[in-house]
């Protein structure tokens, strides 16, 4: 408890009130509370996602790209959704060690990205902690009335399909941690990429999304349960990239990673054959490319296949406790 | 990490799905995102808030107080914004050793809440942290579209008001530390008492609202600043409970306690004159105590008065960090 650092109020009006001084609701932060207003046409989405130091990213993390990633896991849910992002609200657990120049790079990133994704501040809290730095934000995002898309609604015949490459987060974590070097690999999981562009294309087209956070058998089986069906799986036909597929031909036991681990942040997507053309065009207007990787069948249950021959899968997702 | 205890889907189907039920677009908490159905005639308030052990609950309080910690000092904000709560998300930092039955007496502390505040869970996060309990809980509520009150609005000449009873809560920190015995005036510190009958009330009445969490000097301050006003306060007039009332006239020291410590989760009003009766009679039907406290004046600053005679406050409240 440094004398030379600001307090809770003159933090806020120097770090995070310039972060909200377009959304008129919010007061300047000077107010407790947020108004978001009316909005017949669209129903709101909300999503809360807490990071924390040492177990979503690495403690010694760049600030800025904390900021990035707290905001972007909470993006990507909003953009299964179908919604288009607006505006978070932020709260910081801030450990005793922190200092006016993380603070300041943390702003900075979380500035980056409003401006990358057109949302702003609207409001939260900001206390300290004997824990380790712990950040949560709630996003909210609009999605025209009654059409926001979720895990449940899948139909039988419905292809999943998936966005971008697969594995290059959880490959990328070994990466950080010395397993071997690859510097492309290594920022995909520090950097999370969102598909907000391409989530609200998917009205109409998917009949059941959700973002990859726990991994792709995990993610894509959430949505085979939401939607009371099975679901098959073909190894082949994941899209990996040239890293990915480098590092993963060298050694095949990586697989395992790619299709169970975390932190890809891709959209996987139920859509019905007949739709295979308007998701290619969206797709390409959300300049992404997006690939078939599987089927959703009556009965339940996720089944790998590998060329057509079923395969065991014993780790399915990232485990949270 | 012991194997018995369920992960992160089955803790959520077991413990917080249940509390979620009543809320169709929180689809069981099977989906990452909430939807918010759009509604023309109300603004949306939103208040995020964390709590963490040791900081602002005891290590060792009772997890269903926790949980109602969690959600009232949230409500608070939302009853100062004149609004009324509907629903809220909930994200918890969860240490390594939680147990079923924490979790369990959790989760029934806020299913007590939701059914006495109107109030249903509609999603959040769960996530593992190496340090103490975290919990964020972000509410929201609905206040009649453009009606919704602020600290920023008072008015020269508006009366301070201020609802229930002023410093319980801060004396019952000292008295849960030991320092006195006061099983009431601990309570009020343990279990706060968010004013969300009298909050709605307010619309037509007060002209600018807060409430007492930082401490009543400050709170009502922020008010004053925000509506770049003086503000002039009388200490013969802050509301005491019968309790604190004796722990003040043993040791008259302790006034800047009352006056200064924070967690009453009362609120303050700047009401016209003209509107008192109006006040009075929301009171009644709130059933709560409203008293004057101060006057706004043209200029800057909180003065403090003991029966007319300025004097000097120090410590003006809750240091955050």
């Amino acid at each position: 408890m440094a004398d030379r650092r600001p307090g809770q109020f003159e933090l806020i009006a120097r770090y995070f009130a310039p972060l909200a001084k377009s959304f008129p609701g919010a007061g300047g932060l000077k107010s407790d509370n947020a108004f978001l207003s009316a909005d017949a046409r669209h129903d709101l989405v909300v999503k809360t996602d807490t990071i924390v130091a040492g177990v979503h990213f690495l403690p010694d993390e760049r600030p800025d790209r904390i900021a990035a990633k707290a905001l972007r896991v909470c993006l990507s849910d909003l953009a299964a959704g179908g919604s288009t992002p607006y505006a978070y609200q932020l709260s910081l657990a801030l450990p005793a060690r922190w200092t006016e120049r993380w603070l300041g790079e943390f702003a900075r990133g979380l500035g980056a990205d409003q401006r990358r994704y057109g949302i702003v501040l609207c409001g939260g809290d900001t206390v300290a902690t004997p824990g380790p730095l712990t950040v949560t934000v709630t996003a909210f995002g609009r999605v025209p009335r009654r059409k926001g898309l979720s895990r449940a609604g899948a139909r039988a015949g419905d292809e999943l399909w998936v966005s971008g490459t697969i594995g290059d987060a959880a490959l990328g974590l070994l990466a950080a941690r010395g397993r071997f070097a690859s510097a492309t690999l290594e920022k995909r999981y520090r950097v999370p990429q969102p598909r907000t562009k391409l989530g609200p294309l998917l009205i109409g087209i998917a009949h059941a999304t959700a973002d990859v956070s726990d991994g792709l058998l995990a993610d894509a089986g959430h949505i085979a349960e939401a939607s009371r069906l099975g679901l098959v799986v073909e190894r082949e036909g994941v899209p990996l990239s040239p890293a990915a597929r480098r590092v993963v031909t060298g050694d095949p036991s990586l697989w395992t990673t790619v299709l169970g681990g975390g932190d890809d942040y891709e959209l996987v997507m139920a859509v019905p054959p007949r739709r295979r053309q308007a998701l290619l065009t969206a797709a390409r207007a959300a300049k992404i490319k997006v690939s078939p990787v599987g089927i959703f069948t009556t009965g339940r249950g996720v089944q790998l296949t590998v060329a057509g021959r079923k395969v065991r899968t014993e780790r399915m997702g990232y485990v949270h406790f």
